[in-house]
Order: structure tokens, then C-alpha cells, then sequence
């Protein structure tokens, strides 16, 4: 092991990052870069191994994150951002699925794995504040997403109101008056929901038109099967929506199968928007409009506050709450308004 | 730490996987018996520390996942399922990523990281056999996936073959007679698509039909991105085919997103079966017929191995070639067949 990432980048004529970005291959490198590299691998023979200047701080090198649901691609995407943020650092991700239930979270936020792991990022859905502030000697933690806290811990999350006041208020552009919200939960005033419901209520509050409570569905989960079965009771029980605001994008795409299956059209008879742009949203054979949070900048916010605890070996003085930012991705499911007025 | 797992399925009078479950939620548990546990857990105060057992056998509880991707649902479906089986051996996973890159493969195939895990579960993309055969003392190691390899370990695969047979059997009893082929890869003969696109072309010679170099598209990944480019790359060179099958899921939903673009039904114009049976290919505007791999005998085949292993501190004394099963999931986009006749 006398070999480190700095002979390698020094016999490359490259910098330590650069090394470090061929060796994990976490980011784009031309092909002319990762010859040379390689190149300088070879020849001083060079094995990675990343922990060892963790080791010799008495850590392991290793984060871990942990979100509420694995099969979810807004947090696959999310848990492959923070890798890449993570590795520019040397570390790798640990990731951990709570199944979004308050034990787990609970598990986890208090040091599970301690011994393996060196802080924590966590993304919770049921966690209490009480169980944060009561949270003792269990390493770095940095909170993630729409739950809000009073607890001495950096939070990263965009600004779901305000995001969901531009889905809502492109809708009310597209002419659209009778517009559902799909993914309420009952329950605790701070559930994850709460705030993008908040938004849906301001926006059209804003624009002189009720808010219906008989147009928001609750749903058990998150997922496309629970956006389906929210359409159906909605259509069901007569309500006759000319637009759907999601909770996320699985809910959207759940939403919008059941509105295919219904023989409604998607923009002409309902217009849908999501919450998350994953991937999936853009390769429908009816393109999701979706809020768009800039993930690299959460995970990247995430990475920064937890390496910054481990090099301070303290908590932040003040805990942060940075806003990453976000934007209205507008495809074919609520396209763009058209100039001079509504449809 | 004086309470364990048992005190708390004596007190509760169930198994002690019962309260794993609990503990882990990773299985559906019924409110009546998690209540049951719960009552037993808040009791004794239990706090789960589930690597402790491994701790005195100087193991850290913890096996490695290897992926090559994380953004594709069948890799996090598949992680999901190997979350499930290793809880009921009290193992939690790390998952691991890696990019599908030979180096990569390698680094983790070699025992990178070996201080904090048991054993290893990798898909691999580019790996050699003889990567595998010079590897020495980096502990248990359980191959998955496609790739054919001549290496003393134990390896979980569906039969690819069969499966990509079945699925053109399909198309060609919907009267299809110009079925492509997308996601091949140029290069080495044992590259993932390898088996799939010999299933195409032996369904194909044993009905008699031309297997048409033609239609077949290599692409250079397996994302919605490939399958969109690759579809609109078949149809500017006016292959005209009536079906399409795809390496995978997400390459046949980028195909149908071409196909909608290009004002083509599916079915009607272009049948398409892809390969996976991830939770996305249910809900589309046109459902996806696909082949489904037993994703949970894939993962419980696989972590029995390397506990296996762990168990009698050897490899196998033989390597093992267990074939999980699977099954065509046929739905819109390639239907079942109308008795008596082609459409």
C-alpha cells in the first residue's frame, strides 16, 4: 500500500481528484484523461483503498444514508447523487431502507451500526423532533426532505411550498379549475405531505378559487399502485377533476395509468403534474410535467454539512437550513400555456 | 445489551424470526402481531443491535451488494429482495455501484472494503473469468446474472435462453414476423446480451423465420435513453419491424416513447416484450409484457450461499448453478393470442 491517489495523480500530471474520479468512475471522464490515468495505475501499480486515511482518524470511511423506500426511484436517483458527492470525498455510501416506519428511523438516527459507520444521512417520514433532540453520541446526521424539525441538525430540503405553488399555479395558467391533490395523509400536522398540500391551498387561495376538500385524496404509500387507487375513488366518487396535482411522480404515473384505463385523456380531459422528475417521468408515452428538485445540490448540501462535522469533530453551532434549488420541468402532460389566454 | 432477540420472542411467545421482522419491518407483519412484539420490545427495553452476534464471531454483520447500476428498478427491486433474505439471517447490505465498469468490478470482486463485510453478491457486466480465478482470500463471493464464467464460485441466473425464447415464441404466435432484437452490445461473445439475443435467434430458426442481422440495434447502455435511440435508429433505416424485443425493461419503454413519437400503437403497429417485470412495466399508458425473473429466489438463492459459505468458513466444494425461475408476464403491449389464429 505504499502507493497513494497522490503518486498516481503525480506520475498522471493530473490532480488527486481527478485520480479519484477515474478510480470510481463517479463522474464523466474523456477517454484521453482515463488512459493516462490508467496508465499511471499501471505503472506504479497501484490498489485502491480508499478507507486507509480513514482508518488512521479511527473511522471507516463509510456514510450511510438511509431513505424510507428503496423500490422508489426519486431516492434511488437521489442515493446515486450522494455517492458521487460522497466519493469527491473519499467516502462511500452505506445505503439503508427504513421503510418509511418510525422504528426504524428511529434505529438508525440513534447509532445503529455505529461502529461501521462515520455520520448519517436521513431522510425520515415518521420521526418525531422529540426523538432528534433526545438523540445522544451517535456521530453526524444531516436530515433530508419536507419534514420539518426544531432540532440542533442541518436540514436540506427545497421549498416545497413554493413548489408546489408553481405546479398549482401552471395548472390554473392551463385554464384548469377543479384540481385534485393525490398523496394527502391523515395524521399528524407535519407529515410529509403537509407542505405541498399547503401550497396547492395558497395557490389557488391566491387566485380566488376554492379549495375543495372533497378534490384531495388521501393514500395509504406512496407508490404508483396507491396514485391508481386515489384516481379510481376520485373518479368513483363523481368529483370530475380537470387536473391533478401528485404528492410525487409514482402517484402521478399511478394516476394517470387509471385515467388510460378510464378512457380519459391526458392533457385533454385531465391535465397531471408530479413531484420528483424521476427519469421514468420523461419516457411515458404521455410525459409527466413534474416539480424538478435539484438532487445534486441536496446531495452535495448532505455530503458538505457531514464531512464538515467530521473535520470540525462538533455539530454545527447553528444548525443549517440550506433550500437546493428546483424548477418546473413542463412536458406533455400540462404543457405550456398558450399565449393569449386559456384553452 | 442484555436483551436479546430471544428474550423478546419468549416474552412475546413467537418466533424469534417473528421479532426480526418486526424489528427489521422488512415482511408484512399483521398490526395484531407487531403490536404483540412491540409491547414485548417497550418491556424489556430491548434495543437492537443485530451485528452483535456476528461481532463475536469477528464479523461485522454486514454483506456487500454489487450493482451495476443504481437508477435501474430491476437492480434496486433486486436489492430490495436481497435486503429481505439477508434480514432473516440477521445480515443487513451494503449496496454497492459499479457503474457496470470492469475496474470497478474488480476493485470489489477483490475484497475492497473487506474489513467491513462478510461476503459479496456481484453482478457483473465486464468481468473475466480469469479476474475471478486470480482472486485470493477476499472472502465469500456469489455471482449473479447473465454472464457465463468458468470460476469456482456459486452463480444465481434465470435461464436467460429460455426466457428470451419464450418471449419471441410469443410475438411470433401474435403472427409478428419481423421481430427486433434491441440492446446488443459489439464486443466479447460472453457480454450480457449474449444469451437473450441466442433465445431470439434460436425461436426464430426453430418457426422457420429469418433471424435478420438487421433488426438487431446494439446499443451502449440498457436505459430508457438507449431503448429511445435505439428504436428511432431502426426506424430511419426503414427496418419496419412489427415487434419489438428489448434486453431489458427500460430499453423497451424508451422503444415505446419512440414509437408514440413516432405516431406508432403498440400493439397494433409494434408488439413489445421486454425483460425484468419491473413495477414501472405495469403501469404505462399501454402496459409492458415482459419476461419476470423470481426476483426473491434470485436473492434468497444467493444470500444461502455466501451464509453458507460464512457458515463452513470454505467455499463450495463444487460450485453450484441453481436456476431461479420465471415467467412471461404478458399484458397490452404484447397480448395473449386470440385462439384460433394470428391477428
Amino acid at each position: 500500500m505504499g502507493v497513494s491517489l497522490k503518486d498516481v495523480a503525480q506520475r498522471a500530471g493530473v490532480s488527486v481528484k481527478t485520480v479519484s474520479n477515474v478510480v470510481n468512475n463517479y463522474q464523466h471522464v474523456t477517454p484521453g484523461m482515463r488512459a493516462r490515468v490508467q496508465q499511471a495505475i499501471d505503472e506504479l501499480g497501484y490498489r485502491p483503498n480508499l478507507t486507509a486515511r480513514h482508518l488512521r482518524k479511527g473511522r471507516t470511511g463509510i456514510i450511510a444514508l438511509a431513505v424510507p423506500e428503496f423500490g422508489n426511484p426519486y431516492f434511488a436517483e437521489l442515493a446515486g447523487a450522494v455517492i458521487d458527492a460522497a466519493a469527491r470525498h473519499d467516502y462511500t455510501v452505506l445505503v439503508d431502507h427504513t421503510a418509511g416506519l418510525r422504528e426504524n428511523e428511529l434505529l438508525v438516527s440513534q447509532g445503529f451500526r455505529a461502529h461501521v459507520i462515520d455520520g448519517l444521512i436521513l431522510s425520515p417520514i415518521h420521526l418525531e423532533t422529540e426523538d432528534l433532540t433526545g438523540r445522544t453520541g451517535a456521530g453526524p446526521l444531516v436530515l433530508l426532505g419536507e419534514r420539518e424539525y426544531e432540532a440542533p441538525y442541518d436540514h436540506i430540503a427545497i421549498d416545497n411550498v413554493a413548489a408546489a405553488r408553481e405546479a398549482v399555479g401552471h395548472l390554473v395558467a392551463l385554464g384548469r379549475r377543479r384540481i385534485a391533490f393525490l398523496g394527502s395523509r391523515t395524521g399528524r400536522e407535519r407529515q410529509p405531505a403537509h407542505l405541498r398540500l399547503r401550497g396547492w391551498r395558497q395557490e389557488l387561495e391566491a387566485h380566488g378559487l376554492p379549495a375543495d376538500d372533497s378534490l384531495v385524496v388521501v393514500t395509504d404509500g406512496y407508490g404508483r399502485a396507491d396514485g391508481a387507487h386515489a384516481m379510481a375513488a376520485l373518479l368513483d366518487r363523481g368529483a370530475a377533476p380537470d387536473a391533478v396535482f401528485a404528492y410525487n411522480d409514482l402517484i402521478a404515473i399511478g394516476a394517470m395509468r387509471t385515467l388510460a384505463e378510464r378512457g380519459l385523456s391526458v392533457p385533454g380531459d385531465v391535465a397531471v403534474v408530479g413531484f420528483d422528475d424521476i427519469e421514468e417521468a420523461r419516457y411515458g408515452t404521455v410525459s409527466l410535467t413534474t416539480v424538478s428538485p435539484d438532487k445534486e445540490a441536496i446531495a452535495r448540501l448532505a455530503v458538505d454539512s457531514l464531512v464538515a462535522q467530521l473535520k470540525d469533530g462538533a455539530p454545527p453551532s447553528a444548525p443549517r437550513r440550506p433550500r437546493p434549488g428546483h424548477h418546473l420541468a413542463v412536458r406533455e402532460s400540462a404543457p405550456a400555456a398558450r399565449p393569449g389566454g386559456h384553452r
